[in-house]
């Protein structure tokens, strides 16, 4: 038995993404700014994946980017929209629980001359509406916070956030890092106030360097990429097309019989808290239910260190994290973890599940049941 | 019949790239920043791709920094040197020929308070080492020179202008854009006196979206994408699991029996030049033989126009290039058929053929054959 509970990682690639891949990296390879109709046939392949996407979230297809990853995306999103508005004002607002790919990326902002406020968040992992509204300036230029953190699975009041931003700066772009959202909820920028979205490939069963960044119409954002004019001049070099062809039909595929999935995870998500809370010293971080994201679950565990649980569960081949994967597997004190306010002790004894559409309650009742085992044998090390 | 001479806009994904693709996207699928066995799993395909690649150009694992592609190599190349060494001064020397990824990226630098020179070229597209001499001043922080033109497949004179660069200036860094040389060439960074080198992967029939940039040992470059502090930090972001694997598969094999698939691809190309010379008004540009590239010919036909020649041979399944493909399908005039100095009424009235390890006699003489029916056709309405 093997449960990989690590999909807030990365995922498995569907089959329907890999197919069609394989297909344009051996049949329909052409090169999209070749003039023939091999070229043309692959243009191709990108206007129905940018026409799938733009669906998913009723926009226009013109305002799909593709890159080549969620922070790829970030970046285009934060240094785009700083270098296109500078002359505006140079002050941006993000928050202390951001990925690394907003908060380096605010940071580079910082050394370049650029002011940068990072809002708290409660015990929950939200952040306060009022403080928004306080931080938001004549000069505020850009406002990005992340729908669903990718850490603990809280989700962020974006849809109010959206309306606090425009009502106080209705010139103030507003940047949503999807990545762990995308797939998981219905997001529909226009009415959610969201100027600038990035989302991931690899999140939802695209493969690996695969990512777009919507773009309302007329925001003006900079490319951080220069060359042939590809996508409009906005992100040059030759299109990924088998990447971008998978990423178009895993975005169909994900918010296809949508509800009936998301409710699956939900379900998952309760069995598994049920199951792990059974045990003595065990607690979930953050909010659970519809009040989280349905795929992720942070739980600590007194007195055994991430790590070793970590190893232990590898043993058993169930997969998760220890704190956010993304960070290059240097095992340093999560932003997140610190910013709800996690006591000393549990900061370094915190995991993350994260669930998948295919995920199993076999899987799920498998993990619960190696959490019962290595728990209370570790701990025997520990508290002696 | 049909015969695919469109190999510098792009090439069809070898088999065992593909194959070694799709068992990671569906099997292998970690992430290699995750600290369980399936992200070791991952890091390891990553690691030897990272040997297969730095023993093709005998440098160390750790100078090769995965990208998304060659536009992103060049971006990183001269956007993090300026920006890592712009205390020491900035100005940059680059070609007048260089693919937009180079050109527009300097333009971006121009605009960011950098000088920028660029050298002319000959008839033959080469530049003069004396020139480059010349050029070169205690301010000069980079120069960017193409190894093999893209259009006409000029080889420029890289050995001699490194020792040229650093006997004038030690300090200056030499990039190149290896884009189209990679794979046709034995490129040796350390005796060329190479410090950054630009690859592409789907130019060598790895997948799109994958590349890598070499960064000699203790040269410094900013990276342009910033996050999770992937790859020592130079390039953050998920790293492109299966298409770095399928790069580090093709670079091998592209140097499997490299001699003998280099001759070949020489005898295709005197063997098309000797057909299609046979045809009135019909000229090569820059050197033949082993003067230039193996795999580009550059052909001149006049009165008839290059989207008319290239949608006749379309229409036979022919697949060429009218000038350089990577322009986003905007047919404007050519920079490096300028710089040659080209008749005006050849400029539009040039086409690219460009073959790979897999292209045929067959299809060699098929094109020909095409190119015999097609001209004398086409003429009759143009020379009325």
């Amino acid at each position: 038995m093997q449960a990989y509970l690590d999909n807030s990682a990365t995922t498995r690639c569907s089959e329907r993404a890999k197919n069609l891949m394989v297909k344009i990296l051996t049949e329909d390879y052409g090169n999209p700014s070749s003039l023939h109709n091999m070229g043309k046939n692959a243009e191709d392949y990108i206007t129905e994946a940018r026409a799938k996407i733009a669906k998913t979230l009723k926009v226009a297809e013109k305002e799909i980017v593709f890159t080549s990853g969620g922070t790829e995306s970030n970046n285009m999103a934060i240094i785009g929209a700083a270098m296109a508005n500078h002359r505006a004002g140079k002050h941006i607002i993000t928050t202390a629980i951001e990925h690394a790919s907003v908060s380096a990326t605010t940071a580079f902002l910082e050394e370049q001359g650029y002011e940068v406020t990072y809002l708290k968040v409660d015990r929950d992992g939200l952040i306060s509406l009022e403080e928004l509204k306080d931080a938001i300036r004549e000069d505020t230029i850009l406002v990005s916070v992340m729908m669903v953190n990718n850490e603990i699975g809280a989700v962020e009041p974006i849809e109010e956030a959206g309306r606090v931003i425009k009502a106080k700066n209705p010139n103030t772009l507003f940047h949503v890092d999807a990545i762990q959202a995308y797939g998981k909820y219905r997001i529909y920028p226009k009415k959610m106030g969201i100027d600038l979205l990035s989302v991931s490939g690899h999140k939802i069963h695209a493969p690996k360097g695969t990512g777009f960044l919507y773009i309302r119409d007329k925001v003006k954002v900079k490319p951080i990429i220069y060359g042939g004019g590809q996508q409009k001049g906005m992100r040059s070099g030759t299109e990924n097309v088998p990447g971008v062809a998978a990423l178009g039909e895993a975005a169909a595929e994900i918010y296809e019989n949508f509800d009936e999935k998301i409710a699956r995870m939900y379900a998952l998500k309760e069995r598994f808290i049920a199951g792990v809370t059974q045990i003595e010293g065990v607690t979930v971080n953050g909010r659970t239910g519809t009040d989280s994201a349905p795929q992720i679950v942070s739980v600590s565990i007194e007195d055994v260190r991430s790590e070793v649980m970590l190893h232990s569960l590898e043993e058993a081949e169930v997969y998760v994290s220890a704190g956010s994967a993304c960070s290059s597997n240097k095992p340093s004190v999560s932003h997140t973890l610190q910013g709800i306010g996690l006591p000393k002790k549990l900061l370094e004894s915190t995991i993350r599940i994260s669930f998948c559409v295919y995920t199993t309650e076999e899987e799920v009742d498998y993990a619960i049941e190696k959490f019962k085992e290595i728990i209370p044998f570790r701990r025997k090390f520990t508290r002696k």
